[in-house]
């Protein structure tokens, strides 16, 4: 037998989601579980693929298939494909594995030509019947001259509007039969006009043109968007689903609704819906007419509203989740068009899920899979006000680098952030990109844009660790901000005007729109208690100050997995130090420097012990290139030389010598410890002696974990670790009480992945630094990728970012690498990752499937990490089952 | 029976070279051929291990070891150490696996003390012996002192000074027994009062502070340095041999020397050396006085002649290669001290090869292992005149990026370079760091200086490839260019001043010293024709340039391996188009500049065609950041501008916009590619339309090879193969005549190593790029790496520059994960490397070992790549054996 393409609804069932596409297997189980459905038949998505591979044309085989088909569903509906007497209509459907609702095409009311319109209008007596099909009529011939052909919409709407203002009226339905038959002439005149041949009238010819239009939908430019937001594959394809038509709009006892199972804004159990008589499904969407809640459909037709709850309760029942469904009611029968897990809101999401427990239907790990979980990102940032976000334009789009929404007064620096926050003004901090000097200016912006920087620029990175909305990368701004104001797309936007931003999508508004605060419902704390229960990774979070640990500690987090010790540098008097430091021409000078900076730094770390009640605190050592401390503009130069009695042209002399052709392959890291080892030593103090301070304080165990970064070498790790465990077991020792450390290593070098069996003889742990390992494995930096890396979106060679989702053949292959030869070493050896992709579910379900111990993420990504994490154990256990 | 550190020389071999060093083994194996040796002990490598292992301490078995050995030589000679009426003096010395001339300590006359000496006159009749032992005695004090204590040399030469002005004479020799009596006194008493103890007067004490000073000797700073130069590893640690004193300058029936058994300088075959007689093998060194020439020996002392002549014959045919033999003669009878493999000049090895081959003495193979390839290189470039060396001043050291000796007078700029050449005059072209805009200047120079940039900076690459002396990275200068001069150490050296460099050591002086120019004897091309007889891993070169290709063929490359086409792209019409090209805003603009640049760039393919007759070219496609190729002076912004038409504004805008944070990392490679297909458009249609012109006007075949830089993921090297194969595709059509292309992957990207499978399924050959292999495994760039790597070799965490030689534990771990990938794909695959190390040996050992198919390197670095390729297939072969 031939290789199966094509199938008969009843062929199907609701498992066939990746073949069929999610609506082509819905409406295979409905009519397999006897709902009331018009038979029709699926092309598959293998269909698609194959479509593409041939060139985009479909194989002789597969259109015999289809038509074999067709003749299939015109036996069992008893209608004909162009028979004039027992007319079949179709529509013609996307639907693919994934739901994208509206990207893609549909035709309606394929099938109509002259004769089956005559053979129409012969076979019914009422006398509206005859507008009713050349309505349909003209608005295939419409349709398919859009979709099929490619011709203007626009010519289409002029040549109505020209009727209209001859006949002098407004609304469509105004028209008349002969009004349409005109429209319909004209339509078909203009078609012939453009593209030199008659509008199809062989049925065949309009199925075989609307399935290719379907298939060639999948790859138009709003379908690629949307994969791309949604992380959708190009490879998946779509399905075709052909149907019989069904028309609500027949006469007064015909009508169209779509209907929830439950409340998608909160989740409460019982239909919400709308439905129109005497319509088809465009007019509900269109809004020319207003719908009737779908509980007025008691009153108007109790029998069809009885028979549509109870299939809406057994589809729920069925499919276990709460349903949205499309229906429709030719001549008083209810026909089920769609059905699919309705999309929700965080609310209802969690609402629902723990109904559903509580009801018995499912069990908490079903409950937990339901939930996307950055769809929790919602609950904890502030969002726009539903409905003044409808009436909002969206001026230009950037990258969603920190989420929740945010309305203020455009500013350009750090500074004007901080004056106009403290008279009260909510403000944007508008900026080519930030720098760790922006840091409180930041901190009281109700939201970040950025022209330049990725994901992990340092805005993101910044903003994602306070919760702060950021866009970033918004190139399409041209800053003058020394003029006061920027411009995109021809908008001038000067300082002080409102804007608004959605770092959940990237969205950038020239207007002011509310938002409203996060909220969480008591449904959020038990739903992720299921979560704990479940998860075997651990989830810590990336937190370098007291506040981000706090909010990291109530959001869950069982340690901090990263606390970057030079974000601690940037403050006025620390500045000052780290300075001198640079400056400094011997150990000596450079050992003074330090010790300015040591009660400093034992004191953050004091404070961040005490947040964490005796988890783990992971401190990674000095990562930053110096050059990233010194001062850029000549009166700060002065005043450094001036401190450091130095002469003003060494100290430019000094920031010279600073200066490197790639920083992110520069002096850093570890390197700096290996060059100046009083560093290392000024740090290790700081950890041992804040954390004997605490346990004196509060009587509570701490265990500092200290992280060297940027290790490549084993040697270069031993050198430090001995610099480290010298300083320490002297301070120990001193103390005469016991205290237990950790040194560890970062893993972001390849060459650290690539000989982990020789570094794990040194490190206790390992902390995947995925945002360098992407960096060099890829060999392009997050910084400058952004300028070519949309040219690699849009040929399809990379479809997703690397930098927010792991990339599991290239980094993934280091890491796994990595993992083995570790445990070799040490079979204990604790494995976490603290890059960015420590809070991103598909690269949270990895690092759980290749055995690491926890992952780390910024503190608003917590809940998101632990129920990914919950997800990844119950998709993949890793416990040893009872 | 307890591990075992002490061996006699009757117990070792000359094969135990690792155990007892080279020294060492070679006395041992004197000894069991019956060679007249004085009879000793060696302490081996092994124990100078355990002694830095034991925290720079000689553990109490080992010392007891050191004692037993003692006795047993003690009862082989008849002396005992500290008897004064048969006392034992010893020379204690160092010697490691591989030879360190003069870079490590030696103590002579171990044993001598107060009774001792009283014992030595009583024991001799001689009225002058008694000034002999004297002398013998402070030279002790003096060499301890110094050496095992530490004590300044200084203070010592200073009270010789004043007892020779106090007696008024100028010379050692003239002082009699009285004076030296004094000159010990006054030695103790400095000794005492420095170190707060009496001169040791127990020779056992003596005998252990000398073995420890020779372990500790291992790591002072000139041996560090050596090892360094000489990639010797800091693990093999020194042997220290033991051995019974013998006196040459006993009397005048004593003398000692040093001969080789052939010339070094020449290769001739024939005892070739120097005696003096009554006299020490210090005396010999020092050049106090004329040591007459071996063949008087013959005249003076005949037995003594014969016997050493046997011997150096015995020697010779016993070690099979040429020998370098110390003697002493005390009191007509001769002990040999020493022997080693001599060391020679390039010219000389190759005639001593040549001649052991036709001698029957040693095989063909044994021949070729015998020279190293790093040697080769003085055959191929001018070096200085020896003897004008020998009174030249170092004065400041940096790295040898190009070897070969130059002299000439400092210019600041290529123009001036320029300029200067045209009169006649030579150049040396200092700059802070070169750009590809000085090629023309660097090419008329004799030599190039450098502040900045490694071994693989810009200026290396291409003065290597020029084969132009060229010294690199010497931060001790300070740079005054625009006032026309530069310091360093203290020295002025301005514009016109003559300097002289030496490319093969990186040693600068600031003097002009006469250079002989490159010369080659048939021996070479013998020598070098048995290498590729045996060799089984190809030798392509480098090159740009019609100059570097017929260069490279006429050293023997088999094709080149790398063409970087961008390096043609700076001549002044040619930038100019490019330039446009940066500029254009539409595909339709580029395609017009790029249609300037194609005659161009076919004209130079044809060139490399043809010099190359037949042998397959590999061009690589643009692969530096676009910024490389704008101007950056006003002047020729504002002229760009105006040939473009485009506001200057505009065109600062765009060269603004070309900006990276790090270059490396960023828009380069076939990353352009996939930006602007344009661009390899026309590079394919320059690469095959150059082959059909070649072929049709001279006949011959022409295979181009397309590489494609810079690739990481399949499909990136999908979509670009496909814009090259679809143009290549399109000229074969219209000409209708077969033409065979090859298209490749760059593998330099670790991504591109990891998934090496998928990259096989487009790529007909892979090239490793090792240069940028090895930047992104080590995360650190060549360029910025200089600032921190010497506090890496300092602290031994690095011991060889990654750049110059492959890392074998990282990189090469992914090139051989690379290459089984690849393999397991493409069975047939062609490996080759491309970056530097394929010029040098121990890499192209490694490359041999996994499996490639050639290696690629510089011109000047052919015949070195040919010689290792054929050592590596003699040490490990590759070709199945008849």
């Amino acid at each position: 037998m031939a290789y199966k393409y094509v199938y008969l609804f009843s062929e199907g069932n609701g498992s066939m989601r990746e073949l069929l596409g999610g609506k082509g297997a819905n409406l295979a189980e409905m009519t397999n579980i006897g709902l009331p459905v018009p038979q029709g038949f699926i092309i598959s998505t293998e269909a698609c693929t194959r479509y593409y591979e041939d060139n985009e044309s479909i194989a002789p085989e597969i259109e015999a298939e289809i038509f074999e088909y067709l003749h299939k569903i015109e036996e069992i509906n008893d209608k004909k494909l162009g028979d004039p007497a027992k007319p079949l209509l179709v529509s013609v459907r996307s639907g693919a594995r994934a739901s994208m609702p509206g990207m893609m095409d549909t035709i309606l009311n394929l099938g109509i030509n002259d004769e089956v319109a005559a053979g129409l209008i012969a076979g019914n007596s009422d006398p509206k019947f005859e507008r009713f099909v050349y309505d349909s009529y003209r608005r295939f011939v419409q349709m398919y001259s859009d979709v099929v052909m490619g011709l203007s919409k626009k010519r289409f709407e002029t040549i109505i509007d020209e009727i209209k203002e001859k006949k002098g009226v407004k609304q469509d339905i105004e028209l008349d039969t002969e009004d349409l038959k005109e429209m319909l002439q004209l339509f078909r005149e203009f078609y012939k006009k453009e593209l030199g041949e008659e509008f199809p009238q062989d049925p065949n010819v309009q199925l075989m043109g609307a399935v290719k239009a379907v298939f060639r939908s999948w790859n138009n430019e709003r379908a690629i968007f949307y994969r791309k937001m949604n992380e959708i594959p190009s490879s998946w394809g779509t399905a075709v689903s052909v149907m019989p038509m069904v028309f609500g709009n027949l006469n007064n006892n015909s009508g169209t609704g779509v209907a929830f199972t439950r409340n998608p804004a909160t989740g409460e159990k019982g239909l919400f819906g709308e439905f129109l008589m005497n319509a088809q499904g465009e007019d509900v969407v269109a809004g020319v007419r207003t719908p009737s809640s779908i509980d007025e459909l008691a009153q108007t037709n109790p029998d069809v509203y009885k028979q549509f709850s109870e299939i809406a309760n057994r589809l729920e029942n069925h499919y276990r989740d709460m349903q949205d469904m499309e229906f429709t009611i030719e001549n008083g029968k209810l026909y089920m068009l769609q059905t699919r897990n309705g999309k929700r809101t965080a609310a209802a999401a969690l609402r629902v899920a723990c109904d559903l427990v509580d009801e018995g239907m499912i069990s908490k790990e079903e409950a937990l899979l339901m939930v996307d979980p950055k769809q929790l990102d919602a609950l904890l940032h502030p969002q726009f006000d539903a409905d003044a976000l409808k009436k909002a334009t969206v001026v230009a789009s950037a990258l969603p680098a920190s989420p929740g929404a945010a309305c203020g007064q455009v500013v350009f620096s750090a500074e004007e952030a901080i004056e106009e926050a403290a008279k009260g003004n909510k403000v944007i901090l508008v900026r080519l990109e930030t720098s760790p000097e922006d840091i409180e200016g930041m901190h009281v912006s109700q939201g970040i844009l950025t022209v330049r920087g990725g994901m992990t620029s340092h805005a993101a990175v910044v903003a994602r660790g306070m919760g702060t909305c950021c866009v970033s990368g918004c190139g399409d701004i041209n800053m003058h901000d020394e003029e006061g104001y920027f411009e995109v797309f021809g908008h001038r936007v000067n300082r002080g005007d409102y804007i608004s931003l959605d770092g959940s999508t990237g969205n950038i508004y020239l207007e002011a729109i509310p938002t409203v605060p996060a909220s969480l419902s008591g449904n959020f704390g038990r739903f992720m208690g299921w979560a704990d229960e479940v998860r075997t990774l651990g989830v810590r979070t990336n937190a370098d100050t007291p506040a981000d640990a706090k909010q990291a500690f109530e959001y869950g987090a069982e340690g901090i997995g990263l606390c970057r010790t030079e974000h601690m540098f940037f403050e006025t008097d620390r500045i000052a130090a780290i300075r001198e430091f640079i400056v400094s021409k011997t150990t000596e000078q450079r050992k003074v420097a330090l010790a300015k900076l040591l009660p400093m730094q034992q004191g953050d770390f004091e404070q961040l012990y005490e947040v964490m009640q005796g988890k783990p605190v992971t401190i990674r050592f000095l990562d930053p290139p110096l050059h990233e401390f010194v001062p850029t503009n000549p009166e700060d130069i002065e005043n450094l030389a001036n401190t450091m009695n130095l002469p003003v042209e060494e100290v430019y002399q000094t920031i010279n010598n600073l200066h490197e052709f790639n920083p992110m392959m520069g002096h850093r890291g570890c390197r700096l410890a290996v060059s100046y080892p009083e560093l290392a030593e000024m740090q290790t103090t700081a950890v041992i002696q804040a954390a004997y301070a605490v346990m004196e304080r509060t009587g509570m165990d701490v265990t500092p974990e200290i992280m060297i970064p940027l290790v490549g070498e084993i040697k270069e790790l031993q050198y430090v670790k001995k610099v480290v465990c010298d300083t320490a077991d002297a301070i120990i020792e001193k103390m005469g009480k016991p205290l237990h450390y950790k040194v560890g290593s970062m893993i972001e070098i390849p060459r650290a992945a690539l000989t982990a069996d020789e570094i794990a003889k040194e490190a206790e742990f390992f902390s995947f630094g995925t945002n360098d390992l992407t960096q060099y494995t890829f060999g392009f930096s997050r910084d400058d990728a952004g300028k070519f890396l949309n040219d690699y979106y849009g040929k399809n060679i990379y479809e997703l970012d690397p930098f927010a989702h792991l990339d599991q053949d290239g980094v993934g292959r280091l890491m796994k690498t990595a993992v083995a030869l570790g445990k070799q070493t040490r079979p204990d050896i604790k494995l976490g990752i603290c890059g960015e992709h420590g809070g991103d579910p598909t690269s949270i379900e990895f690092c759980h499937s290749i055995g690491l111990t926890y992952v780390s993420c910024s503190p608003f990504r917590v809940p998101i990490a632990r129920l990914a994490a919950a997800q990844a154990e119950i998709k993949n256990p890793r416990r040893v089952q009872a």
